[in-house]
């Protein structure tokens, strides 16, 4: 069962709700709450799928747990504000191990001004699980979604991508001020965080856009951590951002590259394209199974 | 650790803000989001700890996991909203065990008017668990607290207690109308639902309030599944409600019994007693390790 399997059964099973502004399948749901548009979202991270203690650590397991949450927040341009924390422990060093979590949590979530309010915590005979829920604040503007891009829109992104493997991946910060300072002075159309790698995610811009876009290979940012432009746009975890901009705005962030890598076109199969006529590889897909 | 080791933890580790008006401990959090006060809590069920699949089956695991959730919220008068689902899956016979768990949250959804907006799901090599985090609207009358007792107030309870492990636990009824509307109707000045045990979290509200009570053996409602009163006290997972209420108060509600088993004293030292005397026992408390 692939993710995107998960949200069409979650998709099926929820009624139309007035309430539920953005349903399941962008980065974030949001939800008015007493009237106020709530973000929702939670990522599992398990033992022996998303890391492996001797590589990771717990604390950068705990870190990684909740920067994931954070870089979905920012996504929609949204500020989070809450983390619930529920483990799984193994009876062996469970309590070494939460703690080590918890602090690893903790840090990045003073960093960013969250409260973590709750949760829950259990010992069983199988391997540490994090669950990280968050809840945010959404933009005054309005949250971005991935569906607002429209043909003539600039594609963007933030960083330089590829190759977080050899890191990255469990100590990157979350975007979340750039993204609300972004949308605050310019008004982003689409945005997405880059969780899958830039060709598999851009591709979900224009799905859910119906829209198609075409890159420059040589405009892509690639990291020092990664080989090429194809790592840049295979490789899964960067948690940079994509986003689309109206034609002819060219924004600018102290302290961080922005770099416009396409355009958006009105292609009604919804293509990604390489401006030499060939097609970007997919991104990583997390798979079940 | 036990979980109220894992609340300190969360305690310790808390910046005061004054938007977290309700901080970890009570039966969810309380949090200003867009100005409007919001619930959150979570619980995670893991598969030989806190349910065998071969007892309870997949769709009655999913039920329970919302169902405890939703009776948090009910602790505090509060309306769910929404839910967020998280699953780890075994490799083998996942898919299944997905589609069950989800049809159990679905049901349990709808009855409830709750919207399940997202989460995550994966396979791995460990047991199912599965985790489900909710968030609700608070009381219009402000949020029901276990620190709200005074000397004086009846202790009241909700259904029949014990005896909960021969199935009822698996299929309970979360009584959030029936607390909304004793709030509205009655004003609850404290409340928390009985997972542990009666024994044991009517100590919560008297240690959180600061008071003592004295409870009535006689007058316990005890339930055909269980053998007497011992059990109604000292059973876990009845997830009825237990609420106290100023004197003179008679509160009526159609359809669920509402039974007076007490009184709260001004007992500095918070103690727990029978009209004789006597100490009742403890709840079940969840240990880890």
């Amino acid at each position: 069962m692939a993710e995107f399997t998960f949200i069409d059964a979650l998709r099926r099973i929820l009624p139309g709700a007035p309430r539920l502004t953005i349903p399941p399948g962008d980065d974030t749901a949001e939800l008015l709450l007493g009237g106020a548009p709530v973000l929702l979202a939670a990522d599992m991270l398990l033992e022996g799928t998303h890391f492996t203690l001797a590589d990771a650590g717990a604390e950068l397991v705990g870190r990684k747990a909740l920067a994931v949450n954070l870089s979905d927040v920012a996504a929609m341009a949204g500020t989070p504000a809450a983390a619930l924390v529920s483990l799984a422990l193994p009876r062996a060093g469970g309590l070494e191990l939460a703690r080590g979590v918890m602090a690893g949590i903790a840090a990045l979530a003073a960093e960013y001004g969250v409260l973590v309010v709750g949760g829950d915590t259990n010992c069983w005979d199988g391997p540490l699980a994090v669950n990280v829920a968050i809840a945010g604040e959404a933009h005054p503007r309005g949250s971005v979604r991935r569906s607002g891009a429209r043909p003539g829109d600039g594609v963007w992104v933030t960083g330089a991508l590829g190759g977080s493997i050899r890191g990255r991946h469990l100590r990157f910060p979350p975007r979340v001020a750039e993204a609300a300072a972004l949308h605050s002075r310019y008004g982003i159309t689409a945005m997405i965080d880059l969780s899958d790698g830039l060709g598999g995610d851009l591709r979900h811009i224009l799905a859910e856009s119906g829209v198609g876009a075409v890159i420059d290979k040589a405009a892509i940012p690639v990291h020092p951590d990664a080989g090429g432009w194809e790592q840049a746009v295979s490789d899964g975890e960067d948690f940079e951002l994509c986003f689309t901009l109206p034609a002819g705005v060219e924004p600018q962030l102290a302290g961080l590259a922005l770099t416009r890598i396409g355009v958006i076109t009105s292609d009604p199969d919804k293509n990604l394209l390489f401006t030499d006529g060939s097609v970007p590889p997919g991104g990583y897909a997390h798979r079940l199974g």
